[in-house]
């Protein structure tokens, strides 16, 4: 029997992964599980999105452009203008999902052995794509106890090596919830342009502000216009994860002609979803100032919810729509384990993501959790409740 | 400026891609232009998939299973069965068009430095891919004067080092129509059992066979069931390309386990397209019979027309839709050029692939074009009548 890729067993299974089938054993049970581990937005898809999609009137299913139609990255372009970053049509190209922007933005970029520095925790699939590209990720930690903020911008340089290429950033965070601030992102930009470096730049929540501190895009950013490589999506923003559309977004010529190859490669991006987006696009802003207000109010709720429990902390996340938070516990793997198969309160539980899936190495982040409020508020409150009896009932307890 | 990654820079531009714009220029000034250059079915979706779509009655369009539907995945196993290709449920991941099956395969099986063999002409977008993976193709080369058969075993065999880890064959194949004899497949088999390799198998014209020889699949052959990796697309069958609907099929489960985790670390696969993909497998028996008798007569009108062509030569196509025609010409990508730049005759030209694309190195057969047969027989007429001119005005014909 031929043997598999080493690159493939090497590349590492989320800890949600392996906590899945013990969640459909706990279902099968008959317990209702409250899923806090997941991205995936209950807010619907706006209407004008799904309309477009229900009246097509083609004939044939066919290829679109392998960059995307050019009405949707026009309709891109004037999006981006109203966050004041200044792309044009030709800078934008269409991708299936943020996911494939991050890949398409590595292979483009970067070769295998050079660099990136990315500050953890982190969404664990910028390691699955460096992995495929040959890339080494160079982690610079963030900790819970100073609110995930960069750290001292020695601690960065000091990670960058002759093959360093590179700095990621996800700005407002997943999973952290982090805003950068003008002054960090200052920061970077000097390193970046001081080491010629890229700056990838994953900014799928930028809608998702909640504080009076500005986003700064990695596109304000004075005078590294082309070292900046964007990764957008419309998944959060229209709660339209299914359709995969995003968007890697350039000014580098270079890297958008090595780009074009690798979008030919695949022939195009999805066409349905392509017309879904650039329809969810003209959504009203009533639309897009409900789910606001919506996440404002969850993350008020969640996050003073889980600093009244007894040796919970979770720092306010300023964006996006997670938070990590420090549970009393011992290892938030078994923890998350242990939820699912040894507990219910009132036939209910709750799958949470242990931060190990965040961290090249989570040392003493072992005891955190990424909590996504992606429910609405009566979930919410049941999910704090049995959170809480969880804690009280929980064996390997350490306050 | 951060330069951009040799990898992208090395990865070859197909010819088809530098033609694009002089046919965009050649519209600009009035002209039609025939494309008989891309794999772009003119036949209507089915209408059963089409109504999947426009009758969608979710709220939200969120994340489907990273494998696929299990729905999807049931039909497919039905629909494998009808062809005696015996796979489980569990044996099928949905992918983003026979594209990412491609490369999926790639990475799961193999690392950077491993060697594949594969028959030319092929596919372009192999070796783009192969490049993605660091892989490295070794081509064995078919010729049109032998109809594309495949060389003696031996020949292939020569191309074994000891980095080799696998064969890919496309079947019916693009670009050249050809249909693997049982007596061919059988070789291939032996070659696969002897050095334990992979045998990676693109069926995704297994509709498209037109003689009596039956199709024989990878999954068909005795004895090498854990080495297969089986690409498969929705998009030729059902004129649905733009979906983005495929599937790696395997049942080498560690090479599943590998795939799985790139399937994971890009979340889904589209959303909407696996709804159409799904409701397309219900189409009636009628609807793949008249697209079938419709290429049938296709074929046959155009390569009797490409044969009497004075100075022309196609080889009898087996299978798919597509045909590698020899013309009596210098140089086929100078000659598609001036189809497009300085030749119309009654206000029509053709567009036609430079075999060129589609070789490692063209060599003899660089007077070699791909013609698709995608089109009806009343643009299949006139785009004839239009080659036959332009060979006679060609100012480097040869013969």
């Amino acid at each position: 029997m031929a043997n598999p890729s080493q690159r493939g067993l090497r590349m590492p299974e989320s800890p949600i992964r392996k906590l899945s089938p013990l969640a459909e054993k706990a279902k099968a049970r008959g317990i209702k599980v409250y899923h806090l581990n997941i991205g995936q937005p209950d807010i619907p898809t706006p209407e004008v999105g799904l309309e477009a999609v229900r009246n097509i009137d083609r004939k044939i299913l066919e290829y679109s452009p392998s960059y995307g139609f050019h009405s949707l990255r026009q309709k891109m372009a004037l999006y981006y203008q109203r966050f004041n970053i200044d792309v044009g049509v030709d800078d934008i190209i269409v991708t299936a999902g943020g996911s494939e922007a991050i890949l398409f933005a590595f292979l483009s970029c970067l070769d295998p052995g050079d660099e990136i520095i990315v500050p953890e925790p982190a969404y664990a699939n910028y390691t699955a794509f460096a992995n495929v590209a040959g890339v080494v990720v160079r982690p610079v930690v963030t900790s819970i106890d100073e609110g995930f903020c960069l750290p001292p911008i020695s601690k960065i340089e000091e990670q960058i090596t002759e093959r360093t290429r590179g700095i990621l950033i996800c700005n407002p965070n997943n999973p952290t919830g982090y805003l950068y601030t003008r002054r960090e992102m200052n920061q970077i930009r000097d390193i970046v342009k001081k080491h010629d470096l890229y700056l990838f730049s994953d900014e799928v929540y930028r809608e998702f502000c909640y504080t009076g501190a500005p986003y700064i895009s990695a596109f304000h950013l004075d005078g590294i216009d082309d070292n900046v490589v964007l990764v957008d999506s419309v998944s959060k923003r229209y709660s339209e994860c299914g359709i995969r559309i995003g968007a890697l977004v350039t000014k580098n010529k270079l890297v958008r002609q090595n780009a074009m190859k690798l979008c030919q490669a695949r022939l195009s991006p999805p066409l349905l979803g392509q017309i879904v987006a650039e329809a969810s696009l003209d959504v009203s802003k009533d639309y897009l100032l409900d789910v606001y207000d919506e996440y404002v109010e969850r993350r008020k709720f969640l996050i003073d919810g889980l600093n009244r429990i007894h040796g919970v902390y979770s720092p306010i996340p300023m964006g996006a729509f997670y938070t990590v938070a420090k549970l009393p516990i011992d290892n938030a793997d078994k923890f998350c384990a242990w939820l699912l198969t040894d507990f219910e309160y009132e036939g209910n539980t709750v799958m949470l993501a242990p931060a190990s899936g965040f961290y090249t190495n989570p040392g003493k982040a072992c005891n955190e959790v990424r909590i996504a409020y992606v429910l609405d508020k009566e979930d919410l409150k049941v999910a704090l409740k049995v959170l809480e009896k969880a804690l009280e009932a929980y064996p390997n307890r350490t306050l």
